[in-house]
C-alpha cells in the first residue's frame, strides 16, 4: 500500500469536483455545450488574472506559452531584456537564442529577487529593447519578483512587460491590469489545481500593436488565430476538452473561496514552512522575497538532498522536490500550492523531520511541526480559507 | 475549498484501486466474469478471516450479518451468552430479545475487555447455553477482547463462538481457524478498505450442526441458501456487484503488503495515537486491552467532546469521532484502520492539538505530534508498512 502524499511544485493535488468532472465521458469541442464551458473557464480566469485583456487557453505545457510570447511579440533581430534568475528566467534567454532575438540578460543570483532599478538601467541603456522577460514565482528558488514595481517602470517606456506567473498565478497576489502587466503566462498544474497540458495567455492592447509588426514564424500558437476564434468562444485547434472541462470546477472552487481567500491560506502554509524550517536549523535560500507558492530550503552539506527527496517520496509517500542544476542536492523545494491544506504542510514537515533525524541532522524532534503549528493556531479559520 | 482527512472508525478512507475499479461501468452478476470475481474475493477474504470455513458475502451493514448470525443458529426460547461490554455487545443482545432467544448477558465496564474467566463461569452455569456471542474490537470503546483465550474455552463445550470482528478484521491479529471460532462476522467500511454495504460471514463445519437445527425464521440471510450458491461461486440474491470489485483490489493490496505487514503497520499507528494522547495529558478509556483500529481517548470535563469533533470536522476537514451513548461527549475516538498511514495520524493529532489549544486544554502545543514522530522515527520503514 502507497499513499501519496504530493507536495511538489507542480503537478499540484487536482480537487475531487475536477477529478471527477474530468471522468465524465468526453464530448466534442465544436458544440454549443463546449463554447459555454469555454466561456466560464475564460471568466474565470479573468477573475484570477485580474484582468480585462484577451485570454487565451492552450493545448501545452507553461513552455509552450512562453515560447508564444516570443514568437508572437517579436522579430528576428529584436532585442528582448530577460530577467535571469532561476531556471525558468534562463528559459525566456534560452527561447530568445532559439527565434533569433537577442536577449539582453540581467543575471540574479539565484534565491534573490529582481532589482526593478536594473531593469530600469537595462531600458534606459536598451531603448530599442522591445519587451521585458521576467517571472512572477522563480519555480526554481521559491523567489517572488515585484512585478507591481516593475510595472510602474515599464509602462513609462514602449516596451510590453512579459509575466511568467506559471507558478505564482492563484498563488501569490498578482494584478494582470492594475499592474500593467501587458502578457502573463500560467498554466493549469499549480494553484489552478488542474493536471498537466493548460497553458494560459493574456494579451494586453499595448501588446497587440507589437504582435501586429512580429515577423517570426507562428502556427499553433498564433496569438492572432486564437483571438479570431476566442471571440466567437472557439479555439482554433482542438482544445484539452476533459482538462477544461476540470479548470472550470476548479475556478468555481477559488471563485466561492474568493481570491483573497486563496491567497490567505497560501501565506499561511508558506508561513509554517518557514517557521518550520527555522526551527530545523535550515536556512531559506530566498528569505528576501520568499514566494507563497514554494519555499526553498537549504541543506546542510552533510545532507545527501536527492537522497532525502527519494528516501520521502519512495519510503514515505510524501512527494516535494529536490533543487534544480546548480541547486541540485542543495536545497529542497516544498509547496504550499493550491488544492493543499495546512494539513498537507503539518505532513511535509513531519516526514522532513523522520528523515532529516534519519540522515543524522541534530534538531529537536518535533520542533518543526510545533513551529508551523504555532502559525496555524493563531487564527480560528480553518483548512478551508 | 474543503479538502477533508477521513479518521473515523468506519467509513474508512477507500484506495485509489478500489475507488476507480468500482468506477468502471457496471456488470451483471450472473455472468461467468462475475463468477470469476466473487471466487477471486472469497479467496482474499479467506487469507484475512485465516479460514478454511465457508464465507458469505452479503449486500448489507455489519448489523445484518450480526443479526443472520442469531436467525441461523437459534430457535426460539434458546440461550445465548452475550457479552456486552459496549454498543456492539449490547446489539447482540437486543437482537436475541428481537428472536425470542434468551440472553445471558456478561457486563462489562466499558473501557474494559471481557474476562474469558467469566464466559467460562457462565458456560458452567448454563449449559444449555447454544452460543457465545463476542466482539474482537469492541468500536465504541477501542477495546480488544482475547478471542483466542475465549476461543479455547467454548470450544471446549457444545457452545459455538460467534465474533463480531467488524472493526477488527484486518487490523488486529485474528485467526478464525486456531482460533477457533466458528461464526466471524465482518464488514467492508473497516480494515477492508471499501466503502459500507458489504457484510462477510464465515461458518465453521460446529456452526453448521447448529444452523440445521435452528427453527428461527429467516430468508434474504439464509446461511444454507447462502452456501448452496456460494459452492457455485453465485449468490443467492444481487450481490453488491460494484463494492465486490472493489474489495478484491483492496484485498490484492492486503496479500502484497501481507497480513503481517497490514498489522504492523496498524499497530504502529496505534502506538503514535496513544503516546500523542499521553503527551497532551489526556487519558485513554480502553489502556489494558486497547485495539490497533480504535484509540479511545478520555477528554477533560472543561472541554466538549461534542464540539471538538464537530470543529475537527467542519472548520478543520478532521474527521474522527465522539462516544456512543453514555460516553457521548465524554471521548474521542480516532481510527488507524485501513487505507492509513502514518501521516493521516499526524494529520489528527496535529488538528486535535490545534483545536484542543483554542478551546483552552493546558499542553504543550506541538507535543502530542513530537510523541507521534518518536515512535516513527524508530523504524525505518515507511508509511507503506
Amino acid at each position: 500500500m502507497q499513499k501519496r502524499y504530493l507536495l511538489t511544485p507542480g503537478p499540484t493535488p487536482v480537487p475531487t469536483e475536477s477529478l471527477l468532472s474530468m471522468a465524465k465521458p468526453i464530448i466534442h469541442h465544436r458544440t454549443p455545450q463546449f463554447k459555454e464551458i469555454l466561456k466560464e473557464a475564460v471568466e474565470g480566469l479573468r477573475y484570477v488574472f485580474q484582468a480585462k485583456n484577451d485570454i487565451f487557453i492552450f493545448a501545452s505545457s507553461g513552455t509552450g506559452a512562453m515560447e508564444s510570447s516570443i514568437s508572437n511579440l517579436l522579430s528576428a533581430g529584436d532585442k528582448a531584456i530577460v530577467i535571469r534568475g532561476g531556471k525558468f528566467g534562463e528559459r525566456f534567454a534560452e527561447i530568445c537564442e532559439a527565434y533569433g532575438v537577442t536577449p539582453v540578460n540581467i543575471d540574479v543570483e539565484w534565491g534573490k529577487p529582481v532589482s526593478p532599478e536594473d531593469i530600469k538601467r537595462a531600458l534606459d541603456e536598451n531603448k530599442d529593447a522591445k519587451a521585458v522577460y521576467t517571472t512572477l514565482c522563480e519555480t526554481s528558488t521559491g523567489v517572488v519578483n515585484d512585478i507591481r514595481a516593475i510595472g510602474e517602470i515599464v509602462a513609462k517606456t514602449d516596451a510590453v512587460l512579459v509575466v511568467d506567473a506559471i507558478s505564482g498565478l492563484g498563488s501569490v497576489e498578482f494584478k494582470t491590469d492594475d499592474w500593467k502587466v501587458d502578457i502573463v503566462i500560467a498554466g493549469s498544474q499549480k494553484g489552478l489545481m488542474i493536471p498537466p497540458g493548460l497553458a494560459f495567455v493574456s494579451v494586453s492592447q499595448k501588446a497587440w500593436k507589437l504582435i501586429e509588426a512580429s515577423t517570426l514564424p507562428k502556427y499553433y500558437f498564433c496569438y492572432k488565430a486564437a483571438k479570431k476564434s476566442a471571440d466567437k468562444d472557439d479555439t482554433p485547434y482542438t482544445p484539452a476538452v476533459s482538462l477544461i472541462i476540470g479548470l472550470v470546477e476548479a475556478l468555481k472552487i477559488i471563485k466561492v473561496d474568493t481570491l483573497e481567500g486563496v491567497l490567505a491560506r497560501h501565506k499561511r502554509m508558506a508561513q509554517a514552512l518557514k517557521a518550520a524550517a527555522g526551527a530545523l536549523g535550515l536556512e531559506l535560500l530566498a528569505p528576501d522575497a520568499p514566494s507563497d507558492a514554494v519555499t526553498s530550503i537549504k541543506l546542510p552539506e552533510t545532507i545527501d538532498g536527492a537522497k532525502l527527496v527519494k528516501t520521502m517520496r519512495d519510503t514515505y509517500g510524501v512527494g516535494i522536490a529536490g533543487g534544480q542544476a546548480q541547486l541540485k542536492g542543495k536545497i529542497i523545494r516544498i509547496a504550499s500550492m493550491g488544492f493543499m491544506t495546512q494539513w498537507d504542510i503539518i505532513v511535509a514537515i513531519s516526514c522532513l523531520e523522520i528523515v532529516l533525524k534519519q540522515m543524522g541532522h541534530k534538531f529537536d524532534l518535533g520542533s518543526g511541526v510545533k513551529a508551523a503549528e504555532e502559525i496555524f493556531a493563531e487564527t480560528k479559520e480553518g483548512a478551508s480559507v
